[in-house]
Parts: structure tokens; C-alpha cells; sequence
């Protein structure tokens, strides 16, 4: 296939795009691939659909690969099913709304888990039709209150995503199994560089998940990922490693000091080390920090939280560890109803003498020391020791995560990273099963509650998040798989010898099966290796001045290399390069 | 491929649907190639969507053979550009409109002429850059007062929308002929009987426009064809050939007659040929039709058709005929104001004298002698001749059009027929154009407005077209190019060596590269042959008792002939059969 330049629908751009921050933004449209129609809505021209197409393909083939199933849905959908599971109101103003000519309502799809579920129990009935994997390739809408960075968060957007359909637990477990070596098989060929991290559920509501993340500087999420081993998590999902109990045989008793103004962490370690021969730091004080919680369909309650004085509550890992509870922050009124709570001198002993729920970091284990609050104004008590003094009802790891924190797995210590979302694994559990009835006939007659897992990849945000990661100051670099073209031919001069070689190079590629973009405009040499460099095609044939010498230049778009070829060997060595 | 019937996600049905009354949408459910999701919105299995896809495919092709280049917009599209060309007025409660979370208003594209315009407003500035076609394969919306016949119209659908531009009207010609000659090919391919009929334009404005309609009894269309030519067209487009004139010479003298009690043309014949010595029908008279236009921006004004006795003026060809002008019956006020209309007897006379324009039917030519009112209750004039007693102001080609009329070109004479209409081509001209000020800037420095022209194909409605002309009452038959397998094996017996049959053909014909259906269920030979003439493979293998003999049996879907082929040669012999 020969793509000539003289008449394909494409005008680069010299120029940045005023709304652009990201890279992949301001060479998308300016290499001509995207161009903006709307806040979050954008139109794919002709080189950006050959590589969104290419994309989808690579997708479409592992999904195949492993049984899962292609369908699809409308992306226009009834209000009802969406009712069913309570999403109508939960997406809240995030989900296109419309009415129809007769009044009823309707939504733009955000994910389909309600319609696969219903059509699964539409179609199978028996234990014998299950395990079942289907997919779809699909536009789907979310009205982003900020839509951004061009089609990296945009409001209509293609998606592949998957549902599972199992009768066990570990059917689910291996439903999920297939469907991560799936996307690393996609993530390695499309030649990202990506973490898959552990994810909490946010607000779709099960147990497993993991989110394979690009790694991209410009990401909108952030991560933390070991220095020495292949561990990356959400902060969200990070563990803390609990250190080994600590003897309490050998720490001094608790005593209780007058700390006047002592407001912060750090006035009471600097009170304490001018006004004690002992030396404190942040890390030895005990910060006990209140919240409240309300667990669906009951009364908010009071809840502490005891971490280590050098870190702060992370609030985003707070509301992943209680989830489904909500949590708030106390206000006025409920400090004036607990009147036990002194604020700014809160320490273990009120708070469990009146009740309240009292979780500590996996930190304070037994026969840790702590400088913590004595219950009354201006007074720290020193030397509380955990399993002596004070007894946490539990544990809870929703400290900050911090650079240089040692890794989960043991081996090397943590750094701060960010990435692009562009996969999503998740075992949904029974929630969907449950909202629809969703059972198979088991071989004993009995109903058997199917369990589900639910998988996406964001098909037309991983153009950009290519793009993100495979660029330079010149444009766009494309991975071979995903190119839209094979080789560049740049014809770099008006002599009609040239004109014709190029011609003839173009035919013999396509002959071999390459798909080749031609430059055959009358435009100057210089334009027209600028433009092959925005464009990006990983392979520049330069058919210039060395052609009365009888040899052609290659080009290696992202090493910058090139080669002189004899004009006889051209097609072989470029044929060879492409296939290799 | 194998596509193994155990665990396909397919489930056929005995029972026609419920809502079902055309037998594409029947057979598309109940051989499991589409569920109902919404009114007019429907899901694609896997077998209907590989259908889908190899529509898609050939559309494709042929539009890329020529040059047109593929792009895609989103189908969430701003209001703005819709306003400046009126049409999210005009198309009034039958496009689907939402608001976004800010407020803005939104609406699911129906056909995208706007963006296209503006599109190449932003990237073409010079004649240099002219022609060029671009298209899209997408997903459009309509909310359809009577969404009907499954994917037949729905609401949600797939098409394939293109747009030529061109720098002169030869140009607009060439690319709309480049068109015509693609949908031929497009169509011929996918295996249809079509028809191409001249259309008027619609709501859309414009010239030159062609339908192509799938010649189906359940169609929605209907059009007159030619019992002896390839002529079709739309009711609206035939036009009548006005016969020769004749001499004035030889006619008697226009005559009024006393003809008390003729209401009706019937009574009035009846009447002449009672009371006067020569023999009328309902041909010979002169029905004067009276209704009132009005030109946008203008006055109701009066209007008379003069139409032979024996034929109704046709309203959807008065409308096409008068258009942009709007067309309405006349009231009592309208009577009223105007005395000279005596109702029931009204002549050229009067309408004449007071300056009603008044337009013929082609058949009313010079020499011709009518019987029609005399402005006069109770009288008629007979003898009226055309060219001497009156002269029209021009004729107007909307009276009725019936079978055993006259073909237009001369060839045979015309029948009624009913069709799906599958494509309309379309020459816009400068509308789009105008209202974005596209234009080209010309060799010599002035600007040059384009012209456009606007390409239709219904793409998913393709799938239900071709069920609609190829099945029978067993079930589906896929033309070859879109059938979603080649071959649909069938493992009749639950005998070890029939499965161990059926898994090695299915192997070796997969290996062929051809498309395999494979029925290894438990279920009876019965239940599977069952719905392998439902499901509508061309060709299906069935490997049963014939087997111990070193045969199986090949049958055609389409013709029912089967062949007993020895198992050595029943590779070759399917390869030959999926290939020639």
C-alpha cells in the first residue's frame, strides 16, 4: 500500500496547540493524527486511525487467543439496568444523561457491566455454559469534569472491555489470570514500558484488582515501584511491614510531662530535647488522629487513627482502607459533644476509656515507646509502650507512603513514579450476579450464583500514551507493530531521476508487502525531512543526491543512524529491517 | 479458525420474537445474531458481528480503491455547527440532544456534513489541495418516531458516511460518479439485488441524488422499475413523457353543457355519455387542482394543476416538484376570499382571468380536447383544446403513477416494487460550503467556493437487507463474502470416531485458511442440522454414518443439493467450493 503524501489528508503544524500541555497532545495534532472537535472530543485523521486500528487489532488478537469472545453493545443505553445496581445515581454527574422523543431515559455507556450480565442470563442457563469470556471494542462516554492532555482523558473514547463469567471462585481466579497474561501479552507487543500495580476497587466495588499503569511522567496517576525489585503499587494499596515486637521488660514507666506550648510535632520534640536528657525525633511521638466513619445505613461514628509523628494520615489510602464506609473529617460540633477529646494533647487512654475505636499503624507493634498526648492541655505523657501502656483494637496502614520507605517484598527501598492508566483488572465478585439474579443450574438442580471479573484497556488512550513514552524534540517515534506506515520515502529533490526512483522504491516495498508513505510533494528537502520526523515512521528512505552514486539513505527514525545502501540492495534491506 | 458450537456464546431460539414481523428480524434473533436492548438499539453477538465486520470490510475496500481516505469523528458533537446550518432546528425531535455536565448542548451525530466541512476548512487552503474524498465508518443516531424491523431502522446504527470536494461542478460529477461505481461494486460483492433509482433530494438540499435500494417486499421504500429495462426510480423522480402534439384544426368548438348532479368525474361521464351522442372516460376530462405554496420569505400564493380525470395529483411528488416551497390544501377562508373558485366546476377560464398561475400535466399538450368546469355550478365545457381554448403557464409532472404506465426511457412499461434502501449518493452542492465559507484559494489569488456531494451506506442495515433477500423458511443463507464461517461442520452421532472425524476436518480446512464452524455438542444429528440451517453457513459438512464407508456428505445451504464426497477428497473438494 503506497500513501503519497501529494494528496493524503494531512497538513502538519509548526506550532503547538494552544490548549496542549502534554507531548503526546502537541505532536498528535501537530503531526496531524487528532484534531479537536469538542472539549474531550476529537477526530481521528487518517494516520491516526491506522494506528488506533493497529492497536485494536493487537488487542482484538490476544482477547481471541485466549476464547474470550468479540460482541457488541450500543453505546446508547436504557436507564433500567443502571437503576438495577444503583449506578443511575452513583455516577452522579460523570455519565452522559439524555432523553429519548417519548421522554425516556437514557445513558451514553461509561462500562457495560450491566448488559453483559443481562445477556449472559439471557442466553445460558446451565453450569455446562460456564466459564464464559466476552468482549467488546466499543465507544464509550464519561463526562469528565476536566477533560485533558487531548485524548488522553477525553470524554468519548474507545475502549476494549471484557467481562468473565464464572461458577467458582477459582474460576474467576483463572478467568483474571488469563486476562493479566493477555495484557502483558498486548503491553509487550504495542512496546510500552508499564508496571502492573496493585489497585484498590474504587468505586466499582469487589476484591482484586490491578491497574497496568505506562510509565509516563506527564501520568495523571501515581505510583511507588522498588528499587531493586519488580514491585509497583498504587499508594493506595501499599503494605507496610510490620517490624518485629520490641521487649517491654526493659522501657522506662510512662510519665506524664507539663509540655507548654507544644501545638505541633515539632515544638514538643524541641521542648522535650532542651527540657529532657533524652533525644527525640518526630518518629517517636504518637500522632492520634480523629475521623469519623459511617458504614451504609448506619450512624456516622467516631474513629482514631494512631501513625507514627513524621507522617501524616494519607487521606485517598483512609478512604480505600474503609471503603464501602465513608469517612470525614470531625468538625466543631463534634468536638463539642466529645468533650473528652483534648484537642492537640489526644493520647490513647480517653479515647479507649470512652469507647472509641482506636486502630494504630502497623508500626506500633508491642513494646514500642511513643510520646503521644496525656488527655489534658499542655501535657504529653512520654514512654507509653504499646501492649503495656495501651492497646490498639487493631490495625490500620493508611500512613503516607514515602520515597525511600522499604519495599513491601523486602527488597530495596521505594520511589515515587507516574504513569497513564491503560489496563484495569478486576474481580467484580457476586455484586452484578447478585443485582440481576444471575445463576447457573447446577448439576444438582440447585441455583449457583455466578461470580464475575471485569477487565478494560483504553484502546484510543494508549495512541497517546505511546506517544507519551516513544517521542523526541523532532515528533513522533512509532513502535514498529503500531506505525501507520512501514517506510518513509522522502524523494529529496525536484529532479525527475529522483521523482522516479522514488516512485519505483514505493512500488517495489508495497510489492513486498510494506506499507510505504511516499513523499511526492513539490515541497523543499528540508520540509520534507522535518515532517518525516514529526510523523514518526520508524524507517526514513532518502532518496537524494547519493542517487547518481547509486545508493539510497536509510534512516532509523529513533536512533537517528543511517545508511548508506546501494540502490540494487535497498529493497532487501529494508524489507529485512520491517520484518525483523 | 474454529469456532467450536460447545462453547460459542450463541443460543438459537424456536420462537420468532415476539415484536418481529419481517423475516430478517426474525431469523437475525432467533439464529442468535442480535438481542434487543432498547427500542431501536440492539447488541451483536459474535456470529452478527462478523457479519457486520465483512460488510465493513468490502465497504472499505472499495472506498480506499479510489482514493477516498478514511477518517472518523466522535458521534458526541457541539451544537454550534448544527446551528449554523439550521439543522438542529430542522431536524426537530428526531435527532437524540443532551447537555453536558456545564450546560452546554450536545447532540448524537445523525450525519456529520458539518464537521466534515469545517475539517477541511482547517487543514486545505489552496485549489491545490482539491479534490479530495474523505469518509467514515461510525456510529450514528436518530431518534425515529417508530423505530421498526430490528437493525432494519434503528436508532442506533453503523454507517458508512462519505464527502467529496471539488473545485468545479465537472469535479462534484466526477467524485459522485466515482461513488456510483464503488456502490455498484460494494453491492454486487455483498451478493444483493439492487436497484439504483433517481431520488429527489430530501430534507438535505441539493441536486443531483440516487438511491440504491435493496429490492425486498418488506421494504420500506417504494419505487416503479421498468418490466422490460434496468429503469427505477423513485415515485417522486419518474417524470411522464408528454405525448405529441396534435393538430387544433380538426377539434370542434368548446361548448358549455348544462350537467346537473356531476360531483364527481364518474357522474360526470356517466352524465356526457347519457346525454350526448359520443363516448368519454375519465381520461378526457380536466381536473383543476387547486392548492396554495409558499416560497420561504414570501406570501401564500394560489396555484392550479390541471391533471387528466382519470389521476390523483400525487402530494409526496407535488411536494418534491415544489420544493424548497412549502405546499398545503386550500381551507374554507381560502374559497372564501377568492369567489371566482366555484367549487366542483372550477376551469382554466377563471383561474386564468384572475391570474391564478396554472400548470399542466406533461400529458396536456397542444391539441388536445378536455372536458372540465365551466366556472360555473351545474356546467362543464367539453371541447376545451388546448393551445386554443387555453394555454397553461407550464406543466408540473405530480399526477399519479401507475403500473402499466410508460417507462420514461421508452422500454417497457412500469411496475410497482418495494425496497430497503441500502445507499444514497447525493450532489449537496454549495450548501455546507456557504454556510462555513469554504473555499479554495484560486491560481489566481481569488477564492473559489467548493462544492460537495454527500455518500451514504447503511452498514449495519446491510446485515438485515441481505437476511431480508437471502433466506428461506429453515433459516438464514449468507452470501460467501459475508458469511461468518466458510464451512459449518456438523459431528452427526455421538460415536468416538465421528468427533475425532470432525475435529481433524475442522483442523485441516482451518489450516486452508478457511472460517470453521464446528458442532461438537452433545446434542441429537437432528438439533444440529436443525441450526446449522438456521444459523446459514453456505456450505455445510456433515460427517455421519457415511463416515464407516469413507464418506461424507457436502451440502449447499442455498440449494439443498448434498454430495457424498470420499473423505480423501472432502478438503480439496470444500477449498475448491468456499474459493471459486
Amino acid at each position: 500500500m503506497i500513501t503519497r503524501m501529494s494528496s493524503l489528508f494531512l497538513r502538519t503544524l509548526r506550532e503547538d496547540p494552544a490548549d496542549a500541555e502534554v507531548p503526546s497532545h502537541k505532536l498528535l495534532v501537530r503531526a496531524g493524527y487528532v484534531r479537536r472537535v469538542a472539549p474531550g472530543g476529537y477526530s481521528w485523521l487518517p494516520l491516526g486511525l491506522r494506528v488506533l486500528r493497529n492497536i485494536e487489532a493487537v488487542v482484538r488478537e490476544e482477547m481471541d487467543a485466549f476464547g474470550a469472545q468479540e460482541i457488541q453493545f450500543p453505546a446508547l443505553l436504557p436507564k433500567e439496568p443502571y437503576e438495577a445496581t444503583n449506578r443511575w445515581e452513583e455516577y452522579g454527574p460523570n455519565i452522559f444523561r439524555l432523553k429519548d422523543r417519548k421522554g425516556a431515559d437514557y445513558l451514553l455507556g461509561p462500562t457495560h457491566e450491566e448488559l453483559f450480565t443481562l445477556t449472559v442470563k439471557g442466553e445460558y442457563s446451565s453450569y455446562k455454559d460456564y466459564p464464559v469470556t466476552l468482549y467488546q471494542i466499543q465507544t464509550k462516554y464519561r463526562d469528565e469534569a476536566r477533560p485533558r492532555a487531548g485524548i488522553l482523558r477525553g470524554r468519548e473514547f474507545l475502549m476494549k472491555d471484557s467481562y468473565s463469567f464464572d461458577l467458582t471462585d477459582e474460576g474467576l481466579s483463572k478467568s483474571y489470570q488469563n486476562h493479566r497474561d493477555a495484557y502483558i501479552r498486548i503491553f509487550d507487543r504495542l512496546g510500552l514500558e508499564y508496571v502492573v500495580v496493585s489497585a484498590t476497587s474504587g468505586a466499582m466495588g469487589g476484591s482484586a484488582s490491578e491497574e497496568f499503569l505506562a510509565v509516563a511522567e506527564t501520568g495523571e496517576d501515581t505510583f511507588v515501584r522498588s528499587t531493586e525489585s519488580g514491585y509497583a503499587a498504587n499508594v493506595e494499596a501499599v503494605t507496610t511491614p510490620a517490624p518485629a515486637a520490641q521487649s517491654i521488660d526493659d522501657k522506662p514507666a510512662a510519665a506524664v510531662h507539663h509540655t507548654p506550648n507544644t501545638p505541633t510535632i515539632e515544638s514538643l520534640v524541641d521542648f522535650l530535647n532542651a527540657n529532657t536528657d533524652r533525644k527525640f525525633t518526630a518518629a517517636d511521638t504518637l500522632k492520634n488522629v480523629l475521623v469519623k466513619t459511617k458504614v451504609p445505613g448506619k450512624e456516622w461514628e467516631l474513629l482514631a487513627i494512631a501513625v507514627p509523628g513524621d507522617r501524616e494520615v494519607d487521606f485517598k489510602r483512609l478512604e480505600a482502607a474503609l471503603e464501602p464506609a465513608e469517612v470525614a473529617m470531625l468538625d466543631e460540633a463534634d468536638f463539642a459533644k466529645n468533650t473528652f477529646l483534648v484537642k492537640g494533647y489526644i493520647g490513647p487512654g480517653a479515647l479507649q476509656a470512652n469507647g472509641v475505636r482506636f486502630l494504630a499503624d502497623p508500626r506500633i507493634v508491642t513494646g514500642t515507646a511513643w510520646v503521644t498526648g496525656a488527655d489534658k492541655a499542655d501535657h504529653h505523657v512520654v514512654d507509653l509502650v504499646a501492649g503495656r501502656d495501651f492497646t490498639p483494637d487493631g490495625t490500620i496502614d493508611v500512613a503516607e507512603v514515602r520515597e525511600g520507605d522499604p519495599s513491601p517484598d523486602g527488597k530495596g527501598v521505594l520511589v515515587a513514579a507516574r504513569g497513564i492508566e491503560i489496563g484495569h483488572i478486576f474481580q467484580l465478585g457476586r455484586k452484578y450476579a447478585d443485582a440481576f439474579s444471575l445463576d447457573a443450574l447446577g448439576p444438582d438442580s440447585k441455583p449457583v450464583r455466578i461470580t464475575m471479573g471485569s477487565y478494560g484497556i483504553g484502546v484510543s488512550r494508549l495512541v497517546a500514551a505511546i506517544a507519551e513514552q516513544s517521542h523526541d524534540d523532532r515528533g513522533l517515534i512509532w513502535p514498529r507493530n503500531v506505525a501507520p506506515a512501514d517506510v518513509h520515502v522522502v524523494i529529496a529533490g525536484k529532479d525527475e531521476t529522483l521523482t522516479a526512483a522514488g516512485e519505483d522504491f514505493a512500488q517495489q516495498l508495497s510489492a513486498r508487502g510494506l506499507k510505504v508513505i511516499l513523499d511526492d510533494r513539490k515541497a523543499s528537502p528540508g520540509v520534507k525531512f522535518a515532517d518525516a520526523e514529526l510523523v514518526g515512521i520508524p524507517t526514513i528512505l532518502v532518496i537524494g543526491r547519493g542517487l547518481k552514486d547509486g545508493t539510497v539513505e536509510v534512516k532509523d527514525r529513533k536512533s537517528g543512524d543511517r545508511v548508506e545502501v546501494p540502490v540494487a540492495e535497498a529493497v532487501d534491506h529494508l524489507v529485512n529491517i520491517v520484518n525483523s
